[in-house]
């Protein structure tokens, strides 16, 4: 009965679309966006700070279809897989659209036996995720990924990676934050010695995830009730994930005398031992914290893990701060190349993903509450006339600028008014306007105003261009 | 039974997969493919002339989902529509992958009430049409959009976008080009005096279309078999679309005892002239053809149309001479704001699309030709080591010159052989090697060597990165 009642529920819902008349929704897909100019504009400037210390860091770039075989992501993410999109089957091979770069990036090396590599790669992927928009969170986002492939002695990649989260997140002044560090190794040794069975390390390590959303309350409650660990287990576990500091934490736990036992937490934390001592060496550890409750969602992680999380401040411009949690996050992944390699080759890879979406979001409110004026062109001069009928001598002065190099506009009016041309320079922040006039033309000259401070020079037409460049350089 | 058939043939093709091992397809989709770091640097290259050549102009910049709900995109691309992909329906909306970039501005534009902007937008679309990847045709492919929308005085912002694309391929150096330019109206009234029914406009404009793929016989047959056309019709347009020229074509038309007593193709021609000498303005006229067989494929256009064809050429270089066909195109679209704005009101575009795949074919087989070397990262020094135990060294002298802003690399080795790290520099084309050393960290100095020289010199450790930067500049 329910069934059928729903069915008519359903014939019901769709004479109602088909009765009145059709009206058309005109939006975006639910979870996205578009990027207007001044959003593309604080976008742009985010992008470049992150793409020249990718550079700085002697990084490639690559780039990979938005869509992949679905069997190429089939197995990757663990329980996040019901969050990939299809595409519908219209025939010929089964798409998904990506979920993250680090799949397709471990495909590509694999196809192309690729064995050592550095490369950044900057796109969107997609997750049908609850959004939650104003906190940055999106279905079509974009990822910013650096990654290191190939092998190498240890921890000097991996320490690298950290060094690149501290730069960017320095370089954006997105104000205090910490990078938190830990290793799958320790944890899986931490489970073991706790008394977790071997096969529920991935379930309970996907509640200790949950940490940073949940009291250690609840998520006790999920190990025991619904993931049914032992209670004494659950406790154990407890109380090491409320362990965190930094190199005197890791030497304390190599004397603890259950985890030093055991073979796998101990070489992950002598790994971490290791990095500390390069990250000190690169003069960051000051925002670096070994963090026991750190465990990341996906499943292909197999060493090093990170997650670097901005801390609130005390922001007297926001009234209400902006709950952003993590920014950039990352580990090592040493089995997810041998994944796709017809004879399981291994290519060890350690990557880092800058969240830029939260990012975003805290750069355009701190935009907004300056009232700082951002402008969206890059236009040198308006090319603009004091009289009519002179449409034919802007365009030959526009066209000798562009052909010059000059970044220049004029407006597309017959007869514009000498006072919409200014107010037009106003609104745009266009510096300079170029006045062409009966007289400027009979003496060969035009007539140069600044904007900003309305002082008019009569240049030489051949020396307008140089004159242009000098004016703007400081721009 | 023919059903049965296939049913069973497909069940037995299902068994056919699942008796032997499963085997595992590593590749790209169809019609798509990866781009490495040479092919990256190839399409920076030209994007990067692409930009600068939108920003000269004034365009601010957007960018819109990669998919737009199924609706949206419906009723706008005629006979193309069968191209479109579809998400699967995974509850929730129905949506598409983007077939162009207009559709999705022209939605941006109404969804904002934004009736004035001159932008531009560099995505990938999707068109699930036939791979042609050696021609540069594929299923996911980078275009480049520049569009003005506004009401503006007639042909200003035509000749505008016209001047785009002659600057566009002139900086790109694709050899010769010709900019084909006609105008719907023109073709609409041609229609109408060679005696084709009103209803028959878009699709005879459809067959009009494929003249620069098929003969004219084929096409006429197309005319007259398939789509019902009087002979004497098509005749009539065979005489029509044989013509091109200059202004003195435009001339001869509006003089034309026939066409000129059409209203709409009289208006189409007379603004032809006004563009004709605004071309000429901007000194381009030596590239473009008015050509009345051009006809283009989209529903979407209102006015003039216009697409650039590269020139065939002997080039020594080449052993086959690459068939690349269109480049660019575009045209007005006065009505599909329209379409999507509840009241129906209208914003008047013309706009142009850069297509770059077909121009990174022709890039990437010249440079293959011409055995330059790319360089596909920017690193300026490699931070190396002439003796053992000294990664803490280099760690700490890279990690100096990071925060300096240098681009700075070296070896994930804790003690690499000094060959093996100038070997890298001569593989990567870095320039510089900063080479730590016991004595020279005695001395307070760092040995850099130009590796291009092999000239070595001593420069103390404060004035290394002045000393990159002054070695570097020139690159």
């Amino acid at each position: 009965i329910a069934k059928e009642v729903a069915k008519l529920l359903e014939m019901k819902a769709q004479l109602g679309t088909d009765e009145g008349k059709h009206k058309f929704v005109l939006k975006t897909p639910k979870g996205t966006r578009d990027f207007g100019p001044r959003e593309m504009a604080i976008r742009e400037r985010a992008f470049k700070a992150i793409i020249a210390c990718f550079r700085r860091h002697g990084a490639e770039v690559i780039d990979t279809p938005v869509f992949e075989l679905k069997e190429t992501l089939m197995g990757k993410y663990g329980e996040d897989s019901k969050l990939i999109y299809d595409l519908k089957d219209q025939g010929g091979e089964l798409l998904s659209l990506r979920y993250d770069l680090t799949v397709p990036f471990a495909r590509y090396l694999a196809m192309n036996k690729i064995t050592n590599i550095k490369r950044y790669h900057i796109a969107k992927v997609y997750r049908r995720d609850n959004p939650a928009m104003t906190r940055g969170r999106y279905r079509e986002f974009y990822q910013c990924d650096f990654d290191i492939a190939g092998q190498f002695d240890p921890m000097i990649p991996d320490a690298e990676c950290l060094k690149i989260v501290h730069e960017i997140l320095s370089d954006l002044q997105l104000g205090d934050f910490v990078i938190k560090v830990n290793d799958r190794r320790i944890l899986d040794g931490m489970f073991a010695v706790c008394g977790v069975p071997d096969s529920r390390f991935r379930t309970i390590c996907s509640s200790v995830d949950k940490l940073d959303k949940m009291p250690w309350e609840e998520v006790r409650s999920e190990m025991v009730g619904e993931k049914g660990l032992s209670p004494e287990a659950a406790d154990r576990i407890g109380e090491y994930v409320q362990l965190h500091g930094g190199l005197e934490l890791i030497e304390q736990l190599l004397q603890d005398p259950k985890l030093s036992q055991n073979k796998v937490a101990k070489e992950g934390l002598g790994d971490m031992k290791l990095l500390f001592e390069y990250l000190s060496l690169f003069g960051i550890t000051g925002k670096i914290s070994f963090d026991l409750s750190l465990a990341r969602g996906l499943d292909y992680y197999t060493g090093v893990i990170f997650e670097a999380v901005l801390l609130q401040q005390d922001n007297e411009h926001v009234e209400e701060p902006l709950s952003v949690g993590s920014v950039a996050g990352g580990g090592r992944y040493d089995g997810l190349v041998g994944m796709f390699d017809p004879k399981g080759r291994k290519v060890p890879c350690v990557g880092v993903s800058i969240g830029i979406e939260r990012i975003f979001s805290i750069l355009e409110q701190r935009l907004e509450a300056s009232e700082e004026k951002v402008r969206t062109t890059e236009t040198q001069v308006l090319v603009a006339s004091a009289q009519k009928k002179l449409l034919e001598e802007r365009l030959k002065l526009i066209s000798e600028l562009w052909d010059a190099g000059i970044k220049a506009e004029m407006l597309y009016k017959k007869n514009p008014k000498l006072l919409n041309q200014l107010q037009y320079c106003e609104e745009t922040g266009i510096p300079l306007v170029a006045i062409v006039g009966e007289q400027e033309l009979k003496d060969g000259v035009v007539k140069l105003r600044i904007v900003a401070s309305r002082e008019e020079v009569n240049v030489r037409r051949e020396s307008l261009v140089e004159e242009i460049r000098i004016r703007t350089s400081q721009c």
